[in-house]
Order: C-alpha cells, then structure tokens, then sequence
C-alpha cells in the first residue's frame, strides 16, 4: 500500500494567511478585513511556498493517524526530474520496495517547493512518457513504475459520467473500456485537489495501458459499506473500473433494455401464441432431459467438491427426471391461465356519445426475479413472465450456474418460435444483487423468490422499485371456547405439522381460557407430544400453569420447524389484538363453532388471508385455485395473500372517441358526461 | 464551541505498546509474537501512562486538523479536583472564557495522569454535586458550569433506545423527559469511550438540570446530511433531544396508533355510517363558514405580512363561500361512491364442498397524505379516507396551520358521530416531511398531493412506504397522415391550451412528415400563434424548416404552461418509439381516421392512458367516471393512471370451513380440489 497525496498546498495556505496577516501594518489589516483576507487570492508563486509550509504539516497528520494504528509512515517528495533520469528512478523504486518490504508506508507527494510549472501538453503521449504535472499523473507514474496490481483514484464524485454529471441523462459508468473515450464528454473540474475528472481518466488510461487495473471513485461519500477502499478491495461494484478486457456479453443495462423491448413484443402476440410457447418449453425440458441433467450434475459435483452446500440445498439444487416431468405439467397448466391474463376487458363505460372508455388488463413490464439455489425456478418463473406478457431479468444461485445455464437457452430456444427470444434474460455479469434492486429506470418490479432473509435484503436494498413477497409468516389459530372438538386437533396437526417449513405453517395457537384444563386442552397437548412438536409457553400461559414449558423468547418468532407457541387469551378480542400485536398479516385462523364469533374474527382480523375451521395451510394460490403462483405477498397494496398470474398485470386505459374536447364538457358546453356502465365482453373463465 | 474529547488513552496504548516491544528481550518477542502483543492487556495502573504518553499526540492532531480552517484550539487539562475548589473553578471558568473570547477552541480533558481511579457512587447524586469520572460526567458538569445552549454526546449508537439496541422492539426515543426514566432498559455499553450509555444518559440528565439542553447521538454514521454536529444545530431529528418540557399533544408515533385503531373501527362501520359521517362534514363545512373563513383569513394575514407567499400560492392558500360549497358537493359524491367501497366481493371459489373461499376489499390501513398550502385538500382527502375505511395521517403545509387547524376539528367532530373521531389525524410536530416518511410501521402508503417536485422528493425520501403519485405529465399527441383536418386543431387546441397547468395537458406535438407544408400543418401553426402557445422545435422538425423556433433543450419537459414542442416522425412506428423514449407513460394520443392505425397505437404505446381522437384532458377520474379522483399514478403497479377510491383498498381472502385440512386433498387423500366460480353477490352499481 502506498498513498499519493494532496493537501500540502491547502495545508500551508492557511499557515501563510495567518503570516500575512501578522506582517501586515493595522492599516491594511483593517482596511482587507478578515473575511476579505480568507478569500484573498494566493499568487501562482506563493503555491510553492504553500506547499513547503504545508508539507510538514500534512506529514504530521498522517503520522498521527497511522499511529493510532501501530503503523509506520514514510515521506517521499518526488519532481518530475526523478523520472526521467534512469538512475533516479532506480533509486526511487529501490527506496519504495525497502519501505515496503518493512510494512512502512511510504506517502508520496510532489516536490512543489522546487518543481517548475507543468507545461501544457508536455504529458501522457504515447505510453512511456508521462509528465508529472499532478498528483493523478504521479500516482499513475508511480503505479506503473512500481508494478501495482490496483491503483484506486479517489475524488468527490462518484466515478467517470457518460455525460457532465448533473446533465439529463448523466449515468455512471460502471466499466470503462479505452476504445469507448469518445462517448464521454467531461464536465467541470472536481471541486477539489488539482486534476480534474479528464485529468485523472488521461492518468487511469496510461496506467491501465502500463499494466495496473484503476478505480475512479468518491472517497467522501462512500457508496456501499462505507468503507471505499476496503469495498473496492472486495470487488464491489463502486466507482469507474477501467479494462482492457471488454467481456463478450451485453451489459445488464443492455439486457434491461433487451428485456423491455422484447416484453414489449410478447404482449402483443396472442394468448395462443404465448401458450404456445410455454408448451413448447414444458416438451423441451422432458426432451432435453439428459442434457439438463448432465448441466445439473456439474453443479452437483461442484457443490460438493467445494463442499460448500448442507444437504437440504444440495437437494434443493438437483433436478431429476421426475422433478423435470412434474415441472413440465406445472408450466402446461400455466400456459392454460395464461389464455386469460394480458388484454383482459376489466371495466367499459360510456363517458359520452361515441366515447369509450376500456381498462384492459397489461403487462406490468420488466421483472426481476432472484432465486437461490433452486434451478428449476428458472423455467417456471420464464413461465409466468411470458404468460403475462412481460420482460424478464432473471439472476441466479452461482451454485446452479451450469443448470441455469441450460435451462435459459431452452427457454430462448421455445421463445424464438415466435420471433421473442430476448423477454428473457439471465444475468451473467458479477453484479451483486444489490446493485441489480438500484436499476430503477429498467426494473418494474422485483420477485424475489427464496428464504425470508433473501426477501428482507432485497426489500432493504431495493431503491424505488417495488419488490413483491412476503418476509414472514407468523400464523396464528385462535381456538375458541366454543370449538368443536373433534375438529381442533385435525386442525392444528395438518396446519403445524403438514409441512412446518412452509410460510403458512402455525406459529401461535391462542386458546380460550375456559379450556384450559378440559379435555379438549389435553388431547392437544397429547397430540403435540405425539407428534414431537416443541413447546413454548407464552407469558400468559406459564403463569397458569404450575410447570410450564420454556417461555418463549419472542411472540413474533416464525418457526419453520416443528416448534409451536402456546398463549391464552379470555376472548376473540384478546385473539384479535395479539394478533394485530404479534402477526404478521399473513395467514390467521379461527375455530369455533358460533358463527357470530366467526364472523366477527373474519371481519376484524386485519391480515392477507382469515380463516374459519380451515387449516392455516390452504393459504397458497394452487389451494385457491388461481392456477399459477407468483407467490404469497404480505405487501398491502398491488396484490395480497397467494397471488396469480394478475400479480404480474396492471392496467391500461383506452379511450376510443371522435373529435372529443373537454372544453364541450363544461358548465357551458354542448355536452354532459353520461358514464353508463357498458357490459364486458365475457371470455370463459377455467 | 468547545471540545471534550477522549482518545489519549488509545493514542499512548498504541506507543507504550511499540515500546514494550523494543524493551523486551528477544526470546519475549518471539515467544509472545506481534499479534498477542497487540491484543495485550493493559494493566489498570498503565492506563495513567497511555494517557500521559497519548495526550500529545492527540493534541497534535487536534491542532493539525483545526489547522486547516485556521482555527487555534488550546489544551485543557482538568481533574476531578479542579471542580471540588470554589477559587480553582472561577479559575477555569475565567480561561474557559478568554479564550472563546479569542476565537480559540478549548479542547478539554481530564488529567487522566495524576487523577485517581473514579469512585463508584460518588457522583450524580443531586443537583449541585457531580464527579468527574468520565468524559460524558466531565462535559455535562463543563456544560452547566459554562452555562452552554447545548450539550452533544456523540457516541456510536444512534441514541437512547427503549430497549437494548438490536432487541426485538428497540426504538430509537427522538425526545427523552425526565420523567419517564424508568422506561428505558439500558443495555451493552458502548464500543468506544469509557461510559456506556448509562453514564451518558445520567451526564445528561444531571446537564438537563443544571439547564443545559443536551442531545446524544451517532456521530460516525450521521443519519440525515452527513453532518452530524450541523443536523443537531439546524434542528433536524438526530438522535435523542433531552428536554424539560413535555409537549401537551401526543407524539406522531402515537397518532400513528391512533390512525390505525381509529382507521380499523371504522371499516368496520355499515357503508351508510361512513356515508353518514361524510355527509355531516359536508355540512358542517357550509354550517361552519364564517369560523372556517376567519381562519384563513388569519393564515391569507400572516402569509401577506411576511410576504412569503407569490400571488398563485395566495390564490391557493384562500377560502371562499363558493370553494367551500363546491367541496361540500364534491364531499356528497364521495359520499355516494363509499357505498361501494369496502367489503366488496371481487371473487368467491368453492374449493370444496363447504369450503369456499371469497376475495373482499378492505382498506389499505393508515395513509400519510402530504399537501401543500391548499387547505381545501384536507376534507376533500379526509372523506376519501372515510369512504375506503382507512386510518389518516395529514401533513399540512404550515402557512395553512389555521385553515387546517378548523378544518381537521370539524372532520373530527363528524367522525365522533359513529365514536372514530381518532381515524383522522393532523400531524402538528416538528416532525419534517423526511421523517415521515421513515415510519414504515405506522404507515400503509404515501400519497403526496402537489407539485411533481415535492412527489419527487417524497419518492426519494420515503424508506419502505410504497408511495402513490405522478411525478411527471409528458403528453404527447400523434397526428397521423390520415388525420382529418376538422378535428386536429380542435384536439391540440383542448389538449394544450384548455389548462396548461394540469399534468395531462399536451407537450410534444408528434407530425407525421407527409403532413408538413400542407394546409392542414399551417392551421395548427396559426391556431398556436392565436393561442399564443409558444413553439420549441424538435431537432428533426428543426432540420427541415428553413426558418425554425428555438430548439428544445430537452424533449423530456414537462411545460405547465403555455409552451409545445412539435417534432417530426415518419411512423406510427416512429412515433411510438418516441413516445417510449421521451414519455413519461401518462396520457398519448393519436389522431388518425385510419382504424387499423389508431388500434396498432393503442395496443402498442405503453402508458397508462392511451387515446385515439380524444383531447388527453379526458385523463381525469372525474371525467372517466370513477366517482371521487384520489389522483394519478404514473406507477405501474397497484393503481394506474386516473385513480377512484380503489386505490385506496387492498383484498383479504376469506375462508370458511368446516375442519378442511389440505392432507386431506394430497395425492392419497380423500377429497378433490372443485375450484368452481361462484356468482358474485350483485349490489346495484351507480
């Protein structure tokens, strides 16, 4: 590690003022005034004398910070002479290996005090010649010189714009490639230090040129962790990357836009022809199979010999012929909804004579879908995008990489049938998922399907753009004191026990204090016991009992095992209020057999889905018979609870007039608004 | 300014280490090696030597820091003692004083070498004594006796919280009393400084007393600019404000509550309740006039007399007979939507036998509407909020504070006749608009009513909180060569020159080429000329004329104003293109006489309005006939374009059964999924 760097001009400039200021007579003093004097202007001389004052103090405060670090720091004044002479140069590369050799580092600046002016146009031509007229050449100089493998530039903005920063269209440039210089325009200096942003790109490009990858990035407002220099160690994407090497496939701002007009073209196909392919996609993956299997197989002894996977995954991550077969019938039966999704008629009125208004039903765009490890998401998720008509961003697991890989050029392969190959695209490049949820301007809308940690993070990373899942299923059945009998135990075994990983598995059950010591309350706990389901003892609960199970530490803990939560409660109001308290909107039950009771839960429970002597677990699209399912959202607005195919639709409104003015509308005009509700043209529904 | 930093034990830990490592023998050395050396315990008697070795060192940085804004700062060295001894303390004091009359920034300390260790319970005890020892005893006791405004604590968590930090419920407490001490639970301490947050909390009481405000806050990852120490000084909502006077209201996390409970119960009142409750506002606002309009008239008075205000903003801000009795009107509109509104059934399935499945409008929860200076928003949104069942948060502009003061009263007094009065809230606190927009537990949704800017700024600010409005209107229309030449100017003439200001008026005049030196292009030329609608040419346009207009500096402007750009496309293709490109997907035209053109345009361009031979004022829910406008969303998902009281409403699922589990329906069970549609209860629509 090595520093170059500025101050020692800023630095001595204020030590000079403050000489000034004492050398002068009170006259002057009082005539400039303070505030005239911290604006005066420093004469192009002076800046040496700046410098010389300045360095000193600058050294002092790098020594005192790298002090606190147990570190030594070494001082080295360069000119623009020490690199043209070969045995100077010899001299300097040997004293900075010494250095760090003894894990010193050496901080490295120009000699203003003694250099001559840079002269314009002296510098950077061809790549063995470089002038040392600021610190960004020097750096670049020194990089080259010294064999560094990165040489990071920081300033006070982000990184190299396409455009002045400020301006429009102004974006980022993520990777800069040298043949791609003409398409940037430089805006104004950086605010600070002496180079400005086309200075230090002439320095990036002649270092990169001499062999050393250079970052250009904000060393004030780092983006990511806020460390800068430790994210750009990382590989984070921070900041302007400059390479040699342009990598083979489009950018994912390409993809995005490939996406956008590729949707665009598969929602104007007809709903057969959209079928069609998914139909086509289901016959390739049993066609395909051993190919498929061959690509998952790479995966599989990767994973493996990486030894990187726990066994569930590893089972989530491999595919089989009967997994491929069932995959097959789930996405022929979303090509059968799919007839009923894009261009659906949901409202028709009048608003005047021979003007009408039509809300149809529209892709909402382009999606983006992030899973883990699961590669056989990808046909299913492509499934449900092109039945809905929309663009598709897909980014997977790197554990299923070559599975996934396959599996994108099928559904390509079934996409090309109708001309749409690009609605879908995987996204290869190493972008994090973080930077993807910042894409705002291509992005509509993010599904992330994969653990409720995944969703959080994607909810926490995203920027702008609404992200569709639920983070948490915290279900509850409240068990009232006229419940059935018989039915309880059925209900609560099917709703905990079914399948406890399931987000619409029981968290909670709330029990009427009148059963508490029954029978009924016994049979429960039987059942439980039988059934090997851990017990914990809400605060209620425990105190009502002489030995009671393990408090619980949290009533809003979701499970995802054989775990339960046990609490009382005196009433349906009680019931209710824990759950507004403790829930999580998602999925909540009632037992009871007074209709009124239940009538009264259903209506006040504020969750997705309110249940009635009906296990917690029906709580999934399949079960609601909405055919395919984009998942379960515990969002409130857009869609809630399992959602459908129309989870991937919005609307549009069509208004088909003649010559048709407002201005004919108004208090004055010829015309009155009629809004009569017209009939919808019925397609047949299932 | 003065400064009480710690830090000198650290700095001399680091040298004392550096020289126990040379005095070691060399056997020590390689037998202890470098990393156990560093994590080496300290003995408690060396902390007096790491402070004496460090304290120049730390000054010395101070010194090369404050350096840099030409800003002297002395060392001050204090112990326990200094403050037991009346003579010793004026003494302080008098320097203390000197020197801030010199512009010199003290930077205290205690004499960390010659005091001895701090005695536990010693201190804090009562109003006149306090020991020194810690720097956060040592700055409160400073901050009395110097009689200082303000006391910042900067730590490395974000404040005080009610629980330890990172527990499940910890949050964060903006403004402490005194009072209400025994609801916090201290927890860890702090990663850096001697005192955990308990010593901090106790400093700051005891400064609080002695008449000090103080506030403690995170002064490594500032949370609003960046600033921390400028944040606090500005005002903003940073950390934890301790204060003496506790404000008489409730705080806006508790409106919140209020909202929510309020909101609840009032969805579930009969529709005709709701309708009721609306309609008494509605009176109440012609009932009421004179009280409502001396309110304004005190708001029109104080907005004048500071003369703020530019005459349109006046013109928004004022009340009149006829603005309150045509909101009245407006009021029993919505009044007659409502009936419509919540817990209506959009689906019912039969699953199985006995158990069915319904899908039901509820309400979205608690909206957080921010307006501007129009005080007759909050009516207007109040009953929108009544008619959907949804709990209101409102944050008025401040030179309407009269004018919304009365007029929240009498939706109160409304609500009160079926006991919601609490459903409705006015956020009267400090609180900025930023920080609204944070409480993602309190608030459902987000809708702001006003400029596009302060939509904008909204979107940015609001964490989590999906938020519902247009940002942007960029119009375009399309005429086509097969247009006829009756009713273009008619459609440009309503389009842009009917109310320039709205978000659906025209902007870009797309002409397909053949039309351009045709009779037909003229008249509209001369229409704009007549309307005085001045003309920006689009670069292609531009290149064709001989004479041009100015060229647009941006085909994506938004004018609101008496200005058009016209550009030239060869397509409908074309045009759509361009559209995409340069709309902003809210309301595009075509003009054309050719069906099969006008349906490839309507299918095609992407917005959330799209018209054929209608003036895109038509863009509006009153004119589209959804009842009550809650405005309009150029977001894609939810609720798009014009927006009726539906996009206020979200769905539940409700389920009734009998004691169905869904093992019961798994490949070896006994029952079969029906999913069959039922007919869907019809209640009469308009």
């Amino acid at each position: 590690m090595m520093l170059v760097t500025s101050g020692a001009v800023a630095f001595g400039k204020q030590r000079l003022r403050h000489e000034i200021l004492l050398s002068q007579s009170v006259r002057q003093a009082l005539h400039s005034g303070q505030n005239q004097l911290k604006e005066m202007a420093i004469p192009v001389l002076e800046a040496r004398a700046c410098a010389a004052a300045g360095q000193s103090g600058l050294m002092a405060l790098y020594e005192a910070m790298f002090t606190q670090y147990s570190i030594c720091a070494a001082q080295i004044l360069v000119t623009n002479l020490d690199f043209h002479d070969e045995q100077k140069r010899r001299n300097l590369n040997g004293t900075l290996h010494e250095l760090l050799r003894m894990n010193i580092v050496p901080i490295v600046n120009t000699n203003d005090a003694v250099v001559p002016p840079a002269e314009p146009n002296s510098d950077l031509q061809g790549v063995n010649v470089i002038s040392v007229k600021d610190n960004d050449s020097l750096a670049a100089r020194l990089a080259v010189e010294m064999k560094t493998d990165l040489l990071i530039v920081l300033s006070d903005v982000e990184g190299l714009f396409d455009s002045p920063p400020g301006s429009d269209d102004a974006k980022l440039i993520d990777i800069f490639y040298p043949g791609d210089q003409q398409s940037v325009t430089f805006g104004t200096k950086s605010r600070v230090g002496m180079g400005g942003m086309e200075a230090k790109v002439k320095a990036a490009l002649w270092a990169l040129q001499g062999g050393t990858s250079v970052v250009i990035a904000n060393g004030t407002h780092p983006k990511v962790s806020g460390h800068v220099i430790t994210d750009i160690v990382e590989g984070k994407k921070v900041g302007t990357f400059f390479s040699e090497v342009k990598p083979a496939g489009p950018t994912v701002e390409q993809q995005g836009e490939m996406a956008r007009s590729g949707g665009r073209a598969l929602a104007t196909l007809e709903p057969e022809q959209r079928a069609e392919i998914i139909h086509h996609l289901a016959d390739l993956l049993t066609d395909q199979r051993d190919e498929i299997l061959l690509a998952n197989k790479k995966d599989l002894e990767e994973a493996e010999g990486k030894g990187r996977l726990a066994a569930p995954l590893l089972k989530r991550l491999s595919l089989s012929t009967s997994k491929l077969n069932s995959l097959a019938i789930g996405l022929r039966q979303i090509a059968a909804s799919s007839q009923e999704s894009v261009g659906r008629v949901l409202r028709r009125t009048r608003i005047a004579n021979n003007l009408e208004l039509e809300q149809v039903t529209v892709p909402i765009g382009v999606l983006l879908v992030i899973f883990e490890s699961r590669p056989d998401c990808l046909p299913q998720v492509a499934a449900l995008a092109i039945a809905s008509g929309n663009g598709l961003l897909l980014k997977g697991g790197k554990e299923a990489a070559h599975s996934n890989r396959i599996l994108h050029l099928l559904t390509q392969e079934a996409l090309s049938i109708h001309g749409v190959k690009e609605a879908v695209q995987l996204v290869n490049t190493r972008e994090e998922v973080e930077d993807l949820c910042r894409l705002d301007k291509l992005i509509d809308l993010i599904i992330p399907r994969g653990s409720s940690q995944l969703v959080r993070d994607i909810q926490k990373a995203a920027k702008g753009i609404p992200v569709m899942g639920h983070s948490e299923g915290i279900c509850h059945m409240y068990v009232d004191s006229e419940a059935s009998v018989d039915k309880i135990t059925r209900l609560v075994r099917d709703s905990k026990c079914e399948y406890p990983a399931a987000c619409n598995a029981l968290e909670t059950l709330l029990i009427h204090r009148d059963l508490l010591r029954t029978p009924l309350f016994d049979q429960i706990i039987d059942m439980l016991r039988v059934e090997q389901v851990k017990i914990h003892a809400g605060p209620k609960f425990a105190s009502y009992l002489t030995f009671s199970p393990s408090e619980v530490k949290s009533l809003r803990t979701e499970y995802g095992d054989l775990e339960i939560c046990i609490e009382v409660v005196d009433s349906v109001q009680e019931a209710i209020d824990h759950i507004h308290k403790y829930g999580s909107s998602h999925t909540d039950v009632i037992v009871t057999e007074n209709e009124k009771t239940a009538e009264f839960f259903l209506q006040h429970v504020d969750s997705a889905c309110v249940f009635w002597n009906a296990s917690t677990r029906f709580s999934d699209g399949y079960r609601f018979g909405l055919g395919a399912e984009v998942g379960i959202s515990t969002s409130r607005i857009h869609a809630r609870g399992p959602v459908g195919l129309e989870g991937l639709l919005t609307t549009k409104w069509l208004l088909r007039g003649q010559d048709h003015v407002v201005s004919d509308f108004s208090e004055h005009g010829s015309l009155k608004y009629l809004h009569e509700n017209l009939p919808i043209p019925q397609r047949n529904t299932n």
